[in-house]
């Protein structure tokens, strides 16, 4: 049977370019400094991004909790979208990590208001905690993939920049939203303080993340890696494999946001009664279930029993991610499989 | 020039009676359980809500952050109203001290619905913290003095158990919630895991507050109080009020209501022009200000020149509570500086 | 049958004069700054230790961990005795409330060397953690009492202040060490940033102790008094009893001290086979039972049957305590009843 | 210039093979469970140390904080050597991430005694910490690289079961004592709880550690390797090579200990009048400096200017760590050197 694993892009393997560097890669021991792919990547991405200094983690979720302890003191107040990957996906690590709390704002589009943040900072009272840090994510993950223009992204930033707030963005899926806005990344993150995104992904990296933002902050940040376990020592294997990534794979995040239009048309033009499309950001799908006719479980497994996979997306929607291992093929026997099984 | 303080029912002072009992206390050392009056506050209270066991603490904040710490394990989710005083009051205790998360609800009313609960109860997932406690508030303070009824706080405690979620009500309180009800307060915290009330505010014991719940749930709490640095030695001088507080107070939080209730229809009947009543609620009257003519600050001012404190409480609002301190001829005089310096 | 409890001077009751403040205190709400007992009783308490500023708390544990809290950051380390208080008996609370770690030193003579010290501050190394604080204990609990004369404490005060680490002394029996030494209190901690020093034990109040320090340091321990649910709202009412403990009750401590020796002289001079004195310091006397005749419990049961109630301190160790509510009469009474039930 | 490296086995680079197999490498996403590599890296790794489950971890730090968040709860103690990796050089972790308090005791020699750990298992009291842990480490960075033997071993393991108290072994060079001590890993292991090994270090793997226990244990300590940030996706190019390091690299250990002993051997035969021989432990040289004749940084900085490269290890000691990058011409040039640079 043919799989289609439309799940999630975590899941892309690394390509042969990235397997060939692996095997050839110069390493040293990280921790003293003296691993030069490592050393490579890091100066490249700080470049990239427009920041001083950047760090190599082994995940998005480290980079974003380092983010969060390094910014902030224990018994501070952070303000992010209750939809927010930190908030929602990262199992309460900053509150047990970094002992902060979290201000939560409605970002079910993607990004809160300005007027929204201005209401919830904290003034100097001996009953509040200090207003520690604000997160944003690009794109958002669970608003469905959208891409958060620089527009969007400065208007909270002024905020902060007013307020001596500082600010850290969540780019785990950065470039999908580089390549949509058609805007140079380092313009985008221009006004945030940090920024992490991941290599793997769309841009297919096996294992690996970048935090990036002031020397003094990533000196700190490195210390604090140190802590979480973090600290690899011939780290240059799969920090070669990133250089690739961000070198060769960013222009082709195009091709994941066409797939993504193509199965969206497709579905549309399908005229399936009971499925329709929500939304198409980025490389996110999301299909709309009408729970009369199907059940969204019913829905899953009809797609599983055809060998494609789908995620359950909250009740009445499904996600389906595109990704560097589909390929057009791929994306039409899904709507082929939906078509024709999922008519009435 | 006659001082009118309305400020806060935290400011009220012990009674001729307490200062009387307080001076006679029996009194051990309370670490060894030794006390016999802080012994025989505790019985009393544990009784009077219905629970096996209680526990005198120094502060309602205490009595809290003891419940959370105690109900739940570092890195769980709590999910409680986004004005309750324990999210927004406590210095964002709960995160630094006892390393859980808040997942907050929109409680503006007082409290939250039963969906909106169960929409946030999370999966076992590992990407999820766990949910490890509900946190109910009564008389609600953010949302101006609101007595929650018991049917509201059991539904709510009808989701938690199912879902084998304890619950902690927040009962500062919790007093005029049970004479506005015209409840028996064990009937009104019977579904509750654990309820706070303070000996203080309305009930004017000096110091102190009762964290009540099952015997195995209090032994655990002592030994996180004594952590906390709330093991006080002889505490049964300030426990001896406590008892007067329970005995003699509770009954004669409806004079506070009453003045409260005469307070907001002096107002209404002046016909201010700038000024409206928006709500009145047990010992809370909350005032309206159209800022057009007005900024809530400068009543604040004028009526500070005339003796009068009232609390900001947000934009266009202002928070006055009536307590034990002050006489009907105190809210009159209130009501004749509003009539006087607030016309126009 | 007479009851002579020597477990411990915490076991103090307020005396008559403190009853009668406390009845009389003239009170406010001190979350709001407000309360003119206590504010007299910090500022009396900051003179007298010739610190800027200081802090009522409701106990020596809570002083202890706000001083570790508003000293360190957390992941910092501090060095403190093994046998310190804070170390050993307040449930490993520094860790959990301000995720810091503890590096301990031999202080089984009450205070380490200069060079122990100088052994265990961490260099800057990204594996190490910060060395964030120092503390000493005057007089030493489990040293048996001892009080560290200002010679010692100024030799760690020195190497602390050139290696830039705070230093924090935990006084809770402060005035027994002024008392044997026979020095200002002022000379005694002017070299340490932070001091706390308990109202209760000898000096007899019910219940409270203060820390003092810089103005900014107390600034931001009010501040963490309120997130550990220190912050209490009338409490002139003890506060009061704390400015008679500090009054009245300072010099008085001699006659703890005397009361010890006449309890160890009069022990050994009865000669007992299996018991003798191992150290009288300050209020303490430390017991040594020759475990070949009899087990440390079994002397506790034969003294707690003739109603004299001591402690067990370890292995062959028994610790009597003197303080305010014995009498001549009570000490030779138990010289008495060693002498008659411990013969062999 | 010849340069020869023996700061620490942490520096050895991936085997060809390894390389190979890291570019050939099956892959999944892993925090689906889906990398076949790491699946089987998983499994072989459990059933060589016999224990039910393993987790494979970015770094041996991790590995360790994630025994203790995992065996303990914040508040709690835990026991483990004061030369320990885990008290010395992981940055304070488990006391910011776990909230546990360390008890250390001497383990100059590599473990503490039995009666030594007995002496502070706390019992139950309300001032006390809770016992939640025990930490040894075999071999022992601090103590020079030695091998615990399996008596040692199991005698703490005695106590510790004997009071209910898990057991986890920090065993980042655990293979060099299976090696040291020709005893079979499962037999060693036995009577711990949870035992974490490196694979890179001496095995030359270029990143990756295992953490091993329980199968309950194991899936805890996934969920928190989630939080910490430690889930990777395509991990299994790295796995792939901690498979060759236990299938190809245990037996050559004995190398990297034939090497140290080489180095030792010729030390001691020069007969320098400044530099002898402290201890050879495995893989571990410790050489002691008469700081009368030269101080130890003048040592090190002579070495270094002839390319050979060892590390500080505290006053007038040095520290040599042989492993597979060096070869018997890198050690015969060493003692060259010495022989030539340091007769004097």
């Amino acid at each position: 049977m043919q799989v289609v694993d439309l799940r999630s892009d975590t899941i892309t393997k690394p390509t042969l370019k990235m397997r060939e560097v692996m095997a050839q890669a110069e390493v040293g021991d990280d921790v003293y400094g003296e691993d030069p792919t490592v050393n490579r990547l890091e100066n490249m991405a700080a470049e990239l991004v427009g920041k001083e200094a950047a760090l190599f983690v082994p995940s998005g979720t480290m980079g974003n909790q380092l983010a969060v302890m390094t910014h902030t003191q224990p018994g501070d107040e952070i303000i992010l979208g209750q939809e927010s990957h930190i908030f929602y996906y990262e199992v309460g690590g900053f509150a047990k990590l970094s002992g902060v709390q979290a201000r939560t704002l409605d970002d079910s589009i993607g990004i809160f208001s300005g007027d929204d943040l201005k209401s919830v900072i904290r003034d100097d009272n001996i009953h509040y905690p200090k207003t520690g840090l604000i997160c944003l994510e690009n794109t958002h993950n669970r608003a469905g993939g959208v891409a958060i223009t620089k527009e969007k992204t400065d208007m909270i930033c002024k905020v902060a920049q007013k307020n001596n707030i500082p600010i850290h963005l969540d780019g785990a899926r950065l470039f999908n939203a580089v390549i949509q806005l058609d805007i140079e990344v380092k313009e985008l993150v221009k006004n945030v303080d940090s920024v992490m995104f991941c290599l793997s992904k769309g841009l297919a990296a096996p294992v690996g993340s970048i935090l990036a933002g002031s020397k003094e902050f990533i000196e700190q940040a490195r210390k604090n890696r140190k802590m979480l376990g973090g600290g690899m020592r011939q780290s240059g294997i799969i920090a070669a494999a990133g250089l690739i990534a961000l070198d060769e794979r960013v222009e082709e995040l195009q091709v994941d946001h066409d797939l993504a239009n193509r199965l969206a048309k497709g579905i549309k033009e399908a005229g399936l009664k009971a499925i329709d499309i929500k939304e198409v950001n980025t490389n996110f799908v999301i299909l709309e279930v009408d729970e009369d006719v199907y059940t969204t479980d019913e829905v899953l497994e009809i797609l599983a029993e055809h060998g494609v996979k789908m995620t359950y997306f909250g009740s009445g929607l499904i996600r389906a991610v595109t990704h560097k291992d589909l390929s057009v093929g791929d994306i039409d026997y899904v709507i082929e499989v939906m078509n024709g099984e999922l008519l009435v």
